[in-house]
């Protein structure tokens, strides 16, 4: 086996761990919480299927790879919950030193690569880190709504944090955006969310 | 909201179902068994990492959306153990009629176009096809190996059957072939699979 196959391998077994790797937002039947790993299938697949929504300049290959490794990071640095802005503040360095380890097990060209297209996700000023980001947000939106706010409800979350945490969707697309409105003003409405 | 947009949105939903498809394989810490959308995220990034192994023909953006895609009509047929014969030939008229009615809540064109994608990963004759399915054979593999053959074990699957039901890894890539089929014996050597 070539060197580069073998570092190939090694990250492919070693990112295995996404998977274990829980998130606050609960699966859309509500029977257990969703993890990282398939969340990242979840929003790849979001980014296919509503590309049509996208800037022309998003480039939609390297929007899907985004997708794919936008949370590897959480291997080592943890899920960080979109409401809690204190873990937000620290959770940067614990990041990049995850993105680090984790992405320097492939050989260095593609190291380089995969780590280049996660520090985009995390800037968010490309029209692609636009599109995942944005996307990204909707999708725990969805789970919350079809949930009755369930995450919302344990922790406690009020309309205007999610009306201020989810505005980046306008960034991805208008439509989006004006969709993503009307189904948190329809919660709230519903009682899902506490205005 | 668009009916385009309330079709994705509805299609998006429908497809969190994959999360609760669980197939034979365990993680690799062995903690529990592995359901079939965080595997396809593991395939699609695969395809990404590996995909200089791929033949020059092999259309990558094609390749991830089918990895993305390529189990989702288990939501209604559920997961075909590999080395369940019986089973695989039972499984290609519920597939059809799940592909039917899931690719359908999208607008026409994408459902047409994902079908399309599905059918293409089935038949397995372009190189696109063959790179995604060598694949889809290798992960679990690894998955096998590294929890010293448990699947294999569980089922009593021997070294013919295991070398068999992976000589398609050889149509995604020779180099692959090589490394799976020394993975593959090692296993045999230390006892991971009966000979």
């Amino acid at each position: 086996m070539t060197d580069r196959l073998e570092r190939q391998i090694a990250f492919l077994a070693e990112i295995d761990r996404l998977k274990s790797v829980i998130r606050r937002s609960y699966l859309i039947d509500g029977s257990r919480r969703e993890n990282s790993a398939e969340h990242s299938w979840h929003l790849a697949t979001a980014v296919i299927v509503l590309g049509e929504q996208a800037d022309p300049n998003v480039d939609l290959l390297r929007a899907v790879k985004m997708a794919l490794v936008h949370d590897i990071v959480e291997i080592d640095a943890g899920d960080t919950f979109l409401y809690d802005e204190a873990a937000a503040a620290q959770k940067e360095e614990l990041e990049q030193k995850a993105a680090e380890r984790l992405f320097s097990l492939l050989p260095e060209d593609e190291a380089e690569a995969l780590k280049s297209l996660w520090k985009e996700f995390e800037a968010g000023e490309t029209p692609t880190a636009r599109f995942v980001r944005g996307l990204d947000r909707l999708l725990p939106l969805l789970h919350n709504y079809y949930t009755q706010g369930r995450t919302w409800r344990e922790h406690n979350i009020r309309l205007p944090q999610v009306l201020k945490m989810n505005a980046r969707i306008e960034e991805a697309s208008p439509e989006l955006w004006r969709f993503a409105q009307a189904l948190i003003q329809d919660a709230a409405a519903k009682g899902y969310l506490a205005i």
